[in-house]
């Protein structure tokens, strides 16, 4: 057997990044308030794993306001879609070692 | 949407965690060298991970002596399998709305 673990991306491990990545695939952006609310984090929870992934390039992060208050707002880059597919099928892999 | 990391175990989150159970899926038992091997981890990085799976009541360990040498056995607990397969259901429910 070849490593089972070869392609699985330890930047998407957690499963709060996981959930934001899963988003952003399917949205073209999101904002900060309705991405904690579908997945039901905290605001420092959502707001350190986004830290993380905008980090690694897998997210772009757009600050604006709207009126006074600021509004962020979340995208998946074109990095962090090839890089979740990838990782994506390695868990499939690893679904089907698993059953 | 329901609430989409519901059935995701943080338990499971770790890559080597994923790897361990797996294996453990597939295989009655392994020993803790071919464990390492077949996920081509560090010693530490294993020991720390399946005491992680056995304090969560995932895995039984089993250790003994061949001849002078410890032997250490792992094998999935009836909860640790049932536990896995709903988070592979999970995941395979998050790689279909990622896609």
């Amino acid at each position: 057997m070849d490593n089972l673990l070869k392609n699985i991306n330890k930047a998407f491990e957690s499963k709060v990044r996981l959930g934001v990545m899963s988003l952003l695939m399917i949205h073209d952006e999101l904002e900060f308030t309705r991405l904690r609310e579908l997945l039901q984090v905290t605001d420092g929870n959502l707001a350190s794993h986004s830290r993380a992934l905008e980090s690694a390039g897998y997210i772009q992060v757009e600050k604006s306001f709207v009126g006074r208050r600021p509004n962020t707002t979340y995208k998946a880059s074109p990095e962090g879609c090839k890089a979740f597919q990838e990782h994506l099928n390695a868990l499939e892999n690893l679904i089907r070692q698993g059953r």
